[in-house]
């Protein structure tokens, strides 16, 4: 019997009640062995986050003022938890020495993962745990990014019996200076520590019930996915759906382990799984979801369809530019390169003016406001009728379509509309397919 | 009141009472003051084109062997014109010194040529018109092109009353060696002369009565096209719709001269303008064309999106091939490259070999039977429902679509399907966008 990781979100972690929760539910399965804790969260709308508190303290700290305001802030947060939850953790020393390190000019990284440290150090006493730091075990390449070869590392300090709780979001270089992923990143601490121990599952504890299947800003009461595979979640998250951290899956999914979305207030709802496969359902899409905030570059050029190379000479000129774009749909005689205006920022003149000089076409232009619309299902691509029932509900929807893509990947047809019809469009896609 | 240059296809030239028809149409409107024809053409479906006499001719100089046995059915036939025609030309001359140089060890291009250069000079004396050799007015660059600068000498030798005969189909390098466009050439002529004199409209005299909106042999009795742009023309006969030389368009489209498809048979039928614009009709789309013989290479790569200069790798493998690809649809971590089984050849292997070596890619595959469609229309892209009534007819004919690709060109929507459902997807857009 395979053991679980959580990972717990940091509205699950945001007060004592919240952590009981957290405790009840671990101890509900024996398999969930290993925890892995974000920074305690916001209380409530009007709160403030354990971490961005931190780096209130690390910027005063940079200017040689006083960090006592918002330390103190952090300080009641933490003695109120330990108070509450009547849990044996010196958490006086260990303030006292976070502080000393701040003041002492620490660096951003390492003020940063404070929170998951003491907040875990508050968890493994809750939970009777071991705590692991994960600066110890969590390894990061010279260059900033994950070291695979501390797998084995975590592996061997993981072994052995009970429970272990290894704070999320931060690691350490060779050196032992503290490293972090990027935000929301213990998403990533929980996969790097299913994948070293080898979980059955890896269960990641939110706020919510799993995934819907369309934003519900954009949909009334979207329905929610019970199984998704790891590409439909990574297509959708591109475009927009939000739920889970992108690069988290990556650890996981090279070892096809699954990843359980939870709500910690709702344990009892079936959540989402994210799987490598799933059975196939009488729903052909996973779901759809799309933003706005794209420009799309369209050049014209007479017999460009025999210019050998023209469309890799494009592609070098917006590389020069420093631009990673989207997709470059084509004509005939035509070429569109689809980028976020993010990536385009104030670059467009400079681009439209080196495109004319270098490639001669006869027609150049940039247009904006463009939204993208990824609609995700596996095996769709071998299913007649996918194609009619989207464009159907786009046109009665009048919906007018600019861009359509599909192509390598036969499990997402990805359509341009103009950015006010976005949420038009969705809506309509959303409803042809639930039907 | 603008003169018409007028293009006579082989089919139009091929015996006495062809040229007769010919002579008529130029005679009946004043302003068809200059006359391109092609080499005679084949009487009936058993007959031989004079061009490939000529190449038969070549390949037995080439092997100095007698040329008689071609040369003498090329004698045959035009001296059975002038004598059915009752023209003054010294034709046995002209057949005489042909003979001569062909034995001399002439050029290919030169031999080609032949049947042009005789012909015109028949055309030339049936119409009383001068006859200007293209070898001193259509200029080849030296890399084999045409060469713009000569318009100036085509529209100075082209000045004066009366009717002029250019041969179709050749000119001449600096040097006075004889060159040839593509087969089919005679097009292009046609064109640059309209172009050299600011013709008025470039009629192309055929023995069909202008384009169908697609393929008879794809659909029973398609319907005619009366108007349609040089952008609709283009991007349907890149696709297989092989009425009009594609080149050939380019000379007059860059100056507005609308071309007249006619036919020489028929010249009461309306036949079709190909024109910059078009008046928009009920029809939403211009035709439908497609062809078999397409390979897609799928790439997937996990956070490809966020790999810059991914897109930009996979075409310089591409161009190390040196092949000519025509489609690049992509997803968020896949792209596909489309290609022309005609392009990728023999390379398959060693190109999939070369992609898993430099970009390390979690998946590469070549699928091959492939069929590419577009669906073609001015301004489809800014009317609500094309795409919609597109896709429902290929759901409705049980056309599952592999790829999808509409972007820059905004008049047309191209799709792949498995080469077995090509005819059948045809079928289904035609009668979808005719109803």
């Amino acid at each position: 019997m395979g053991d679980i990781v959580c990972k717990f979100g940091g509205s699950s972690l945001a007060d004592a009640r919240q952590m009981q929760k957290v405790a009840q539910i671990v101890r509900s399965d024996s398999r969930r062995r290993f925890v892995v804790p974000s920074a305690p969260g916001k209380r409530s709308d009007q709160d403030t986050k354990i971490t961005d508190l931190l780096y209130s303290c690390h910027e005063l700290a940079r200017q040689q003022m006083d960090i006592g305001d918002p330390f103190r802030k952090i300080e009641a947060r933490f003695m109120d938890l330990i108070g509450e939850l009547d849990v044996q953790v010196d958490m006086a020393s260990l303030l006292q020495q976070v502080r000393r390190e701040i003041e002492d000019g620490a660096s951003k990284a390492f003020v940063a993962s404070r929170g998951e440290f003491l907040g875990s150090h508050v968890m493994a006493s809750l939970l009777g745990a071991t705590f692991v730091d994960s600066a110890e075990v969590v390894r990061f390449r010279p260059d900033g990014r994950f070291d695979p070869d501390c797998y084995a590392l975590l592996a061997s300090k993981l072994s052995g019996s009970g429970l272990f709780v290894i704070p999320g979001f931060y690691g350490a270089d060779a050196h032992g200076n503290i490293c972090t992923f990027t935000r929301g990143g213990s998403d990533i601490t929980g996969a790097i520590v299913a994948r070293a121990i080898g979980a059955e599952v890896y269960e990641n504890w939110t706020d919510v019930s799993g995934l819907l299947m369309a934003d519900p800003r954009m949909v009334d009461n979207p329905l929610g996915v019970e199984d998704i595979t790891y590409r439909e979640i990574r297509e959708l998250s591109y475009m927009g759906a939000s739920v889970f951290h992108d690069e988290a899956m990556f650890p996981v999914r090279e070892v096809n382990i699954p990843i359980h979305i939870r709500n910690t207030n709702r344990p009892e709802d079936k959540g989402t799984y994210i799987r490598p496969t799933r059975p196939l359902t009488d729903r052909l899409i996973a779901g759809v979801a799309g933003r706005p905030n794209f420009t799309m570059l369209n050049i014209e050029k007479a017999l460009m369809n025999q210019t050998r190379g023209f469309g890799l000479q494009v592609l070098e000129v917006i590389a020069k530019y420093g631009i990673s774009y989207d997709h470059t749909p084509s004509g005939i005689d035509t070429i569109s390169v689809i980028m976020s205006d993010g990536q385009l920022g104030d670059k467009g003149d400079a681009l439209v003016a080196d495109i004319t000089r270098i490639l001669e076409p006869d027609r150049v232009e940039l247009i904006s406001g463009l939204a993208l619309i990824a609609t995700v299902g596996e095996g769709m691509s071998h299913r007649v009728g996918i194609a009619a029932r989207l464009f159907g509900a786009l046109s009665q929807a009048s919906v007018n379509v600019r861009v359509i893509d599909q192509g390598a990947s036969e499990i997402n047809i990805i359509v341009g509309v103009e950015e006010a019809d976005l949420k038009r469009a969705i809506e309509a896609i959303y409803q042809a397919f639930i039907e």
